[in-house]
């Protein structure tokens, strides 16, 4: 680790500091599994004091908090193709393929699963998924501009309803999951919303 | 305890002991959290020995999964109105009431919460969750009988469908939920199974 960060680096050296360690817990958590994740194996790794760690995350279940906070901050390409029925399918598709890669999935279903170990990461799970319906709730809501969906739905719902089949059966049933999934996913929230189902209610803020 | 169980007891002794250990680990549970719970309180609770827990559940985590199996066991009420958006409605409705009543949601959601910590207790947690969709499959089974949902349904994604919305709200995203959730759920699910999007594929034999 170099003593001196290069000045380029945003956010100075607690910035860096960060990165770090969440880089580190990410591969560490991957490599080990939660039961075997350890703040020593992950300081090592990141080249960052022990003292330092314990300070700043407390301990393992920090670590996972923050690797998912971090995750929540990052911009999350969102589809725009001028149809709300195919935005919301390659939505899906997203999150589809994101947890089932076989390569890059190991890290995101490791981390969602760690982070329901403990009072901690699931506080920064529930942040994460604000954070994730807030930014693809545009989606819909550019559905209600165009008239693709009925003036007055709540554009968090729409978004909600596509993904979370997929999360539901990744995080809590382990039931099996296809591209079919997610196309059903997707499908099932805009009749939902057609229906007006999704509609807010008189007196209540449309969120997103 | 007594030192002779009465003979009505159906299981005999093994199984009385296991429903002793299965009602003291969801009162621990309920009241200490998960993060205090010990196999010494539970078994100090019920009464048994310690060797005898350590040697039959292995620890905490086999004692909530066991608990979750317990649960999976029990005959589950399902509603037979005649109406399959009856009742779906009604059942979307029985998993909101248990979850979210006042005084007794509190020992189900700690349950989830706690199987979720453990690769044994997500294992049960799978299992209790394709009990549950198995046991409500006759619903939508019923539906498709009367012809109140398109042939060839699968009976299985309709309950799910219903049901999900409410589970994810609840163990994932931490969002809010209200009888309108429940409500919209199963609304919902029905318009996605007669839209088609709940039947078995060519080939694929109906779950459920």
């Amino acid at each position: 680790m170099p003593e001196n960060p290069p000045a380029a680096r945003p956010g100075g050296r607690s910035a860096r500091v960060r990165a770090d360690m969440v880089a580190a817990t990410l591969a560490e958590l991957t490599e080990q599994g939660y039961d075997r994740l350890t703040v020593d194996a992950i300081c090592t790794r990141a080249g960052v004091h022990k003292a330092t760690a314990y300070r700043r995350w407390g301990g393992v279940d920090g670590l996972i908090a923050d690797a998912l906070a971090s995750s929540a901050d990052q911009p999350w390409p969102v589809p725009d193709t001028g149809d709300v029925d195919e935005d919301l399918r390659q939505l899906a598709h997203q999150v589809y393929a994101v947890f089932t890669d076989a390569e890059l999935g190991a890290t995101p279903i490791a981390l969602i699963n760690a982070a329901l170990r403990s009072d901690a990461g699931a506080a920064a799970l529930h942040a994460f998924f604000a954070a994730r319906h807030g930014q693809a709730a545009v989606v819909a809501a550019r559905g209600v501009e165009r008239g693709q969906l009925p003036p007055g739905t709540d554009p968090v719902e729409v978004v909600r309803a596509a993904t979370a089949p997929l999360y539901h059966r990744l995080f809590l049933t382990g039931e099996p999951l296809d591209a079919r999934t997610a196309d059903h996913a997707a499908a099932a929230a805009l009749l939902a919303a057609r229906a007006g189902l999704f509609e807010a209610r008189p007196g209540t803020p449309v969120t997103g």
